[in-house]
């Protein structure tokens, strides 16, 4: 309810709008910590209404604390359910979140005449992106479970292995650390498609000396977490390690930047000069995403930012190299920012060398 | 090609549009063969063209066989690329597929007296809701997997192991058999939590007598399956065996009316019928869904369905019986529709007790 009453601080007493409709599955996860309810209203006085349809019902009825809950009829029109209540709240400015052109329009003509619409999804993620305490307890326990899960991939790549069967046993150990899934699809991507950032996971076998680009993520009751390293199947060359040392440099640079107060289009240039100053083309791809319920959320660390990181944004750091025909390296953590620095929640060795 | 051809044919020579610009993500990976482009604009004359930012321009110039790919620079704007074409092309109306409301208004007014914007993804769905022999041999591959993740399920149900442990081994046996991961969250809901039809899987151990609902589906090489049992911890009792035998006739039932030209809606009844005759309230969701790229796709199967089923369309049956504060019970199959007939993709026994 704390989220309800920043969110109406936010809406009401600073916007001026007298409801908010929530209809995105994420944003409706954050502010009724249940997922599978349809809508959410949030009038200005008044207790908030969440519509379900009755497949999510029961479940919505015992986890929604606090909330009215509704039951919507399969077939039923979300806007003849809304309007008196639009009605009876007298809501003139009705905020939303996300949605539908289709959707949009049919919720505006729904109510034409009676109420404005407004997307104002971006009031939702001032919120979201900035963690509480109970929200970075659950990512730091999906960092540590991801970190198991990367230990895992260290101790399997070798030669004749395939991708999948690295997943298998990536996942298997993050389940087995009490993981809930994973936030994305699993990435173990090896010889030339380690060059493509997502170079998927397939049924190759691994050959001796490959690089292995390894991106995966548990998820821990409903937040992800991101993580990745690359590692040689065999032998690292020359090649593939003055690659990494600047990889590694840039991640580092960049880590030491991480911090309040941070504009996260400078973090994304210091990490892109360091891989320049070492002689490489930088990655063709943001420095970074914001983490939380999904696994790309703001703030952004990338040229075109203009977000500026506070304490309680949890971002990812991860600089790569990608030579086409050759392979790519990327290494990535998990950071929360802090007021003057940042705290990993994602941990693991920084080499290119599998366990033996 | 050929998808492009035909969709070529429903929205320019049947529909008179001059162009089509798709943007959905899996629409792009149906229509291009690869995951990872921005948009794709299909005009009416010359060649197709893919956009792409430059993190998967690599990749897509690699495998979108037969398109022209041009790279968008980060902080492009979409409407500054795309304006150019559709002069050269002279498209007066564009089709396009869906779009959120935000980016509808971007694009609409970038192209403003130019050009006039019609949402069309009903057409893509006309072409993906019918599987091609590709496809379907993806598809038998996904229901193979999974039915061996359900038998996995099978083995492990048993008093004092935890959701989170039998979900582990479903996914790892997947993934030794070849699987590319999961297209939902897997569910292994137990106790009470089985009379949520979305009941989660957490760290919870299973008692013996619990019903243990299993929702899994494997994915291979990005097209989905579905698969549900409900398998009990110990030895079954009269009650939940009744519940079962109305389950298993209902989706009996159902399956014998699954073929070409069957309504949703009936089949819906059919099986919502025989749970009422058996005494029970039959589920409170719809008795199907179409699978492919996603796991939730046209036709549907419920009672405000108005789709109509062709050969070549694959969807669920999975009718349930949901008791609060006892248990629930589903049985589910993904199943290829035919002329005259069904074919079943997933494949395991029809019972609650588990292996011993």
């Amino acid at each position: 309810m704390d989220r309800i009453d920043s969110l109406r601080e936010l809406a009401f007493e600073k916007k001026g709008f007298d409801a908010f409709l929530v209809g995105n599955e994420k944003n409706l996860l954050y502010l009724t910590g249940t997922p599978g309810a349809f809508c959410l209203l949030i009038p200005k006085k008044g207790e908030s209404i969440v519509y379900v349809y009755g497949v999510n019902y029961q479940q919505t009825k015992a986890e929604a604390k606090g909330f009215k809950v509704e039951l919507v009829k399969a077939g039923e029109k979300l806007t003849e359910r809304l309007a008196p209540q639009l009605k009876t709240f007298k809501i003139g400015k009705l905020a939303t979140d996300s949605l539908s052109y289709d959707y949009y329009h049919l919720l505006a003509k729904g109510l034409r005449g009676r109420t404005r619409l407004n997307a104002q999804g971006g009031l939702i993620w001032q919120l979201r992106r900035v963690k509480d305490e109970k929200e970075l307890q659950l990512m730091r326990k999906a960092g540590k479970i991801t970190s198991v899960g990367m230990h895992t991939a260290y101790e399997n790549i070798r030669p004749e292995i395939t991708e999948i069967e690295v997943a298998a046993e990536i996942e298997y150990s993050m389940r087995k650390e009490g993981g809930w899934g994973t936030g994305f699809e699993t990435i173990v991507a090896s010889g030339i498609r380690s060059a493509y950032p997502h170079g998927g996971c397939a049924n190759r076998k691994i050959r001796k000396g490959d690089l292995v680009v390894v991106d995966i993520g548990a998820v821990y009751e409903r937040y992800c977490s991101d993580m990745t390293r690359t590692i040689v199947a065999g032998e690292p060359s020359e090649k593939q390690e003055k690659m990494f040392a600047a990889v590694k440099t840039a991640q580092e640079k960049a880590f030491l930047a991480l911090k309040a107060g941070a504009k996260g289009k400078n973090i994304d240039q210091i990490a892109r000069e360091a891989i320049r100053n070492a002689g490489y083309e930088p990655y063709d791809h943001g420095l970074g995403h914001g983490v939380g319920l999904e696994i790309h959320e703001p703030p952004m660390l990338g040229a075109n930012s203009k977000d500026k990181l506070v304490a309680g944004n949890v971002v990812t750091n991860e600089p790569g190299i990608y030579i086409p025909n050759f392979g790519g390296i990327r290494i990535e953590d998990t950071v929360l920012v802090e007021e003057g620095k940042a705290e990993k929640l994602t941990r693991g060795p920084y080499t290119l060398e599998a366990e033996k």
